[in-house]
């Protein structure tokens, strides 16, 4: 295993984490708030510690498919706990565990929180919380790839385990250009938002966090009440916004380039607004009667729906308090997910897509046993490793739920609550039913179920392998004897 | 497709359920019932029907996998609208739907019940009710290969469409030997059973009845309280039946056989017992403080833990009222079913072995990418197929248990009710949990989800897509064509 460049990544990883951190000092500044000398403070170990980790560079820069995912998994690792370190320090959140999970919370882009009053927070906190949602939105090696030159050809793999979605295709040849075209659109989107939310009467500093939760599907709100505050002209930006950034951006990159027939035939992205407008439709229907009218219907069903379905997490209404059947759909949206290739989490719409169609070729084989009948998706034949793919992911996900689920049991809560509670963090959401509902947190947990459940949203949002390989005892041992190594030429130089 | 050879086993299905009814009939005159006449009128009328569809033989007996399905399915179907009729027109169970509901939940070994008061019915209903238990565990089409010489080796076609598992082996070259072997060891272990409960104090009625639920892993029980009104000695007989119903045959085929080895060595069976031992322990743990001592917690959480993983459903505890931690490993126990090749449901063990197995080949594929790594199932590398079909299997099985969810879920009740009585129908287990605990019944449920449940019990027992080809286009088509040749022949005739 090339251990140099996992170590050279991380230390640029920080760097990059460390500046990122100069945002919220700026707001800090302006608001004259105190709290923006800890962030100073954490930019400064971050700058330094990855400065002095990138000081040699790697002999080699090839890297695998596990180098990749290590690599990953250990980014998210470490600016979840740098990232932490300006609540923690500044007493703002007091107990480390609780830090940690909200920053997990926010990179993950769950949105899943542990405050109970986020209105007392300083400024500048609540722009970093919500600005860990735009880095982890897009993903922070995509921005590593789109900044730094890396190495040969082998840098997809970095990628490969941090994109969502079950394939990762390149849109231009050269993967730096994808990663920066990617980044393009993103900025792009966000700034559009911003300005719309703003002209239509949002105080420009909600307007920037609003946006930058939206872009990444986080879901943080600065208000107790999330976005149910704002004006319907407001909600319905948001609400429109969360659909955009649901999409496969390859779908942005079509149109960006003219090619509209490609962008509008994508099936990916027809399913996803086929399930959208028909889940708006039932549930308004089912909760025309709490409502004020058809349209005070649509638009609380329209913005519950993108909310979930992109794995978002604001809200504008208790959905806890919503008839049976609206909450099944929206819990059965949890798990649908985004489009891949979009910021949003979930198992995502076009794993379903293969696992749907896949079902009816069994059944077609059942009834023409010689006929090998092919999945197609986009017109194209799926390949056979990303069907073995998507059923084995779908396989682990299950394992993984269902573990996660028995383990929080343990606390004594009741069923629908653990079990949103992991469908929340696990698909990257935030809110969930019952005592995690949309107007409740997550801070009544212990200790240890709070672990359970960051395990869960990294899982989530790196799907699944990239963190899974991390407990495999053939890595660990890797490690160890890495250490053991390095000792022994520590040893050997004196 | 071979209509013909269709008919003619669904003729002699009914001709096999009229010879059946005559038991309840023997046993009305024992108790000198006036029930008894309905049993006899309707076993008249199995007997006349399935005479008159079976008198033209078919020209070939040769079918393929499609045909084994269908006939497969409607035979359950057949067996289960006729099964009904002595219910619903004795009045002792007044509604169709609900005899109907009664006698799918009997055949389909589920034991979810929608009686009110079971103790008012009288003897010969409760003994063909628990009767059909017995008739659906080992499977009436394998009962048929076992006495009626259908045809040449084309009819292990009709096996694997019945039979639980991933995949169907022959014990010997011939099928008539294999279901006559199998049902020798079902008969077997029934006598055995009810000569043990009979000799511990169980009168003989109860005896026989309970030990032909056990036998099925149906669960269906004479008494309100199931079998918590008996001693302790019976409970733990009851229990340890339970989990001998649920172990794969093969092992007793092999144990028969001497081959002790063998026997003993089967992974799926090892890893049944593992599982069982550990719930055990667990639960017992877990309601110690509930209980007036550790044997007593001990025997309260084997009984339940076998009742359920076994798919049973007998309870001598509410379990409904146990910790949150009991309940949810009971929830899981429900999906992961007995092991293949038994009476049990669920999903079953080996599934779940090779579905974990199959995951952690995936995570080496990550670290040794050039490495093939093969999944092994009892010191065999499992095929490619079999582990396709058991991932499209599990994928299937999560679309079909989701789409349950959310019909059920537009009546209103509260997630744990719906969630687990899907759960519970579609693993063929009885109880769930909440208004559809241990001490609860189904009836409260509209008749639309009356027969969504009754959908899933049939495709939960015949392993999902023997069923669910009925609903596939093709087959629908040539249904119609059929009867519209068949018509045109009719006039050709004249």
């Amino acid at each position: 295993m090339n251990h140099s460049i996992i170590r050279y990544i991380l230390g640029h990883v920080l760097r990059v984490e460390g500046l990122l951190l100069l945002l919220p000092c700026l707001i800090a500044v302006y608001y004259s708030e105190a709290t923006g000398w800890y962030f100073l403070l954490t930019a400064a170990i971050c700058v330094v510690l990855g400065t002095c980790i990138t000081w040699k560079k790697p002999k080699s820069t090839i890297f695998y498919l596990k180098e990749g995912c290590i690599a990953t998994s250990l980014s998210w690792i470490f600016l979840s706990v740098f990232g932490c370190l300006p609540f923690w320090l500044s007493g703002e959140i007091p107990s480390f565990t609780n830090a940690l999970f909200e920053t997990i919370s926010g990179f993950t882009t769950t949105g899943a929180s542990i405050l109970e009053d986020v209105e007392a927070l300083s400024r500048c906190t609540l722009f970093w919380r919500s600005f860990t949602h735009w880095i982890g939105g897009m993903g922070v090696l995509v921005f590593l790839l789109a900044i730094i030159p890396l190495s040969g050809g082998s840098n997809i793999n970095l990628m490969r385990a941090e994109s969502p979605g079950p394939s990762v295709g390149k849109l231009v040849p050269k993967m730096r250009s994808t990663a920066r075209i990617l980044y393009g659109i993103y900025i792009g989107l966000t700034l559009l938002e911003i300005v719309l939310l703003y002209i239509n009467g949002m105080p420009l500093f909600d307007s920037v966090t609003t946006s930058i939760g939206t872009a990444g599907t986080g879901g943080f709100g600065i208000k107790a009440d999330s976005i149910a505050g704002y004006s319907v002209t407001l909600q319905w930006i948001v609400t429109i916004f969360m659909i955009l950034f649901g999409v496969n951006f390859n779908a942005y990159y079509f149109i960006l380039f003219r090619q509209f027939r490609k962008a509008f035939g994508m099936e990916e992205v027809r399913g996803y607004f086929l399930i959208i407008v028909v889940s708006v439709a039932m549930i308004a229907i089912n909760i025309r009667h709490l409502t004020t009218s058809i349209f005070d219907a649509v638009t609380q069903s329209a913005f519950q729906v993108a909310s979930i379905i992109t794995t978002t997490g604001f809200a504008t209404a208790d959905f806890d308090q919503w008839p049976q059947a609206s909450k099944t759909i929206l819990v059965l949206l949890m798990f649908i997910g985004a489009c891949a290739g979009s910021t949003g989490g979930g198992i995502k719409v076009s794993r379903f897509i293969i696992s749907i169609r896949t079902v009816i070729a069994e059944l077609r084989s059942y009834i023409h046993p010689k006929v090998i009948s092919t999945v197609k998706m986009e017109d194209k034949p799926v390949e056979q490793d990303v069907i073995r793919a998507t059923n084995v992911y779908f396989i682990t996900f299950l394992l993984l739920f269902s573990a996660s689920v028995l383990a929080v049991s343990l606390e004594g809560h009741d069923l629908t609550t653990n079990f949103t509670a992991v469908a929340a963090t696990i698909n990257n959401i935030g809110p969930g039913l019952a005592r995690v509902g949309p107007t409740a947190n997550f801070n009544f947990f212990s200790p240890f179920s709070k672990y359970v459940l960051m395990f869960d949203m990294l899982a989530g949002r790196l799907e699944l392998f990239p963190l899974l390989i991390l407990l495999h005892p053939t890595i660990w041992k890797d490690m160890l004897t890495y250490r053991r190594r390095m000792r022994k030429l520590a040893k050997s130089d004196r």
